[in-house]
């Protein structure tokens, strides 16, 4: 099982990013498309082989057996369509047809090429539901593929210009080769990747050690997918300086953690974005990957523990889920336990996002054995240096633009 | 790997145990010799088939091959010689020779009989090197192997009088069929036995708690070692009943946690007794088994994880060791924590059983994060009622006889 997970999904690391010196010449002349946010990073994700196997946009007889079997056309199992999408008045204003190759440009300067494959339709309204699971337009996700333009773009995705990462974010930024890497430099054989996108309490600080004891892990990948944002989610940089905060504060050892990011614009897809977290893990080299509950969820679309239901009917993915009920605050056990441990279920107290959130606004420090005072610290850092004040995003945060990443001229 | 564990050791679960209303004509005009504790608790062992794949006592092969390679003669692991020693006068006066089938009593009943197969000296100074690693007469294994009697008589032991096993253990006492039945009823296919000889602390709680988790178990069996006492050893009331008192108040639930009792003298052997322990806990059909620190050592004989590393050398037993370092308090993670995982190394307190012993004799409640009032209560009440005042082995307590078990008349 460790030696497959050490492989990348379908076997081989993609890694589709070309020399500097070679990239100019490469680009000159060709058709430049600008492209948003969400674009940029699954360009990015692509060419540095999170996404392996894929090597580009998908086609067509891939987004259909993906959305109807979960499966690529190649057969790897692969949950979510990772798709181009345009307008039929930006396809005819550029001029767009198979056989081109194009520049597309963030922030006005070349990020990656895209060889046009395939231009093609696809219903939605069906992506929508096989994805979902609804077509109810309160789910961000079927937002999300509702506002899909008219036709998909497939085809291979080259980077010409490596993005730069913006502190603090920089310190994290492992592609999948860099990471794999450091892990090997470190004699990490079996890592248990923890997906989030909250700061943490002491629940999932638990939540990260049993899963550590389940896998019989080496170490702890925390990898915080950091993309688009919702008004009133944590902000990024509280998100991601509080992970790392835990292990420098020594609640994690040196040895056993590490934070590194996702780029990747949350689906919410419940059981369908677990597989997609998974196999990205996969690919960074993690052989286990922690799944509690409502993951990746929203709203009540799924079942609590639908993501850890859905692994039973896939083939083995190579990385491990460790599947895992809630850790509580237990006035009995006067501490931190686990649901399917501590008998006390009557006088346990859930930890929930809102209680965390109130202690957080009221602005003073809470027990230590609930949420830790130097994560508190950081969150009111980072409220002052990236938030105007607010660890929560606001619409001032949203428009600041791409707080991330910046590309360079090439 | 759990296919071969549920198997007992040597592939057949050894059940040598007579139908009573044949024993008694079985043993009619038999030569009756009277046996000690420790050999009447290895008799009931070998009949219930604890120590399969032995069926009697060692022959010199096994013994021999046992002391040196660590294996009976048959090749399968086996680490503490099982011999039934007597003194020339004793066999001079029972006349005793090979071919003879005599019957074994304890307390002035039939218990067994044996068969006597071979008569033979041993090397106890070889033995008590190979076993225990020294000859040093402060180890109390070098001191019971000295006090081994002139020869060894090896030979088939059968069950002819069952003993009743005396309250508080009786509710604890199951054979490895009885216990796999068990097993078996609450659907438990991963169990992960914890040896101990302790009141349990929540550091104690915690080794189990995260081996559960390591080992991915069903449930944890905590089988501790009852037989011959030490002064100043806790008393066994105390020690079985606080561990059944952990599941009853709620520190472990109902359905992940069961006690049961092991008669066995402890040998103090270290790495060589943790796989016997192994081997008995597989017997009792226990996929994995906890090794904490100084397993089943003593003094300073043995480093504190030789009982990790000879499992290393080993091969697989069909029963998974849980390697686990210690768990202390740590005052910056404000509760218990595991020493691979917590970075707060200086201000860490470990826990010790003289600071436990301490806070016992003061007879004041100590916190519950560290040691249960449910515990606390009950070892109180074992010291009333079982310890002459003392949760403490006592002259006194020495004296009484074996509280254990009580053989009828046949």
């Amino acid at each position: 099982m460790v030696g497959n997970s050490l492989s990348p999904h379908g076997g081989e690391l993609i890694e589709r990013v070309i020399d500097p010196a070679r990239a100019q010449k490469e680009v000159q002349g060709l058709t430049r498309i600008p492209i948003r946010g969400q674009l940029a990073r699954e360009c990015i994700n692509i060419a540095y082989g999170f996404f392996s196997p894929l090597e580009g946009f998908m086609s067509k007889a891939d987004v259909d057996s993906v959305v109807k079997s979960m499966t690529l056309a190649s057969g790897y199992v692969w949950s979510i369509p990772i798709v181009f999408d345009m307008s039929d008045a930006e396809i005819r204003e550029y001029g767009l047809k198979v056989g081109d190759v194009v520049v597309l440009t963030y922030q006005d300067n070349p990020l990656a090429t895209l060889e046009v494959e395939e231009i093609f339709a696809y219903d939605k309204e069906s992506m929508a539901k096989h994805v979902y699971g609804t077509t109810d337009d309160k789910h961000p996700g079927v937002r999300r593929t509702r506002a899909y333009k008219d036709k998909f773009v497939g085809g291979s995705v080259t980077l010409v210009n490596p993005p730069k990462i913006n502190p603090p974010f920089d310190q994290f930024w492992y592609p999948p080769r860099a990471l794999r890497e450091r892990f090997a430099q470190r004699g990490w054989k079996k890592v248990v990747a923890h997906q989030t996108r909250n700061v943490p309490h002491a629940g999932h600080e638990w939540l990260m050690k049993g899963a550590w004891f389940s896998a019989n892990a080496d170490a702890i990948l925390v990898n915080p997918v950091i993309g688009e944002k919702r008004q009133g989610d944590y902000i990024d940089e509280a998100i991601i300086l509080t992970h790392d905060a835990l292990r420098k504060a020594g609640y994690f050892k040196e040895d056993i953690h590490m934070t590194s990011l996702l780029l990747w614009d949350m689906r919410y897809a419940g059981p369908r974005e677990a597989v997609f977290h998974a196999i990205v893990r996969k690919n960074l080299g993690c052989t286990h990957h922690m799944f509690g509950r409502d993951h990746a969820g929203v709203g009540t679309y799924y079942d609590t523990y639908a993501a850890h239901r859905i692994f039973n009917e896939l083939p083995d993915l190579g990385i491990y889920p460790v599947k895992t009920l809630e850790w509580w605050y237990c006035p009995e056990c006067a501490g931190i336990a686990y649901e399917e441990q501590c008998g006390h279920t009557e006088k346990a107290q859930k930890f929930s996002g809102s209680l965390i959130r109130s202690i957080i606004e009221d602005g003073v420090k809470p027990p230590r054995l609930i949420f830790r005072p130097e994560v508190f610290d950081i969150v009111m850092e980072c409220a002052e240096k990236y938030g105007n004040g607010s660890p929560f995003v606001t619409e001032s945060y949203l428009q600041r633009g791409d707080p991330v990443m910046t590309i360079p001229p090439l």
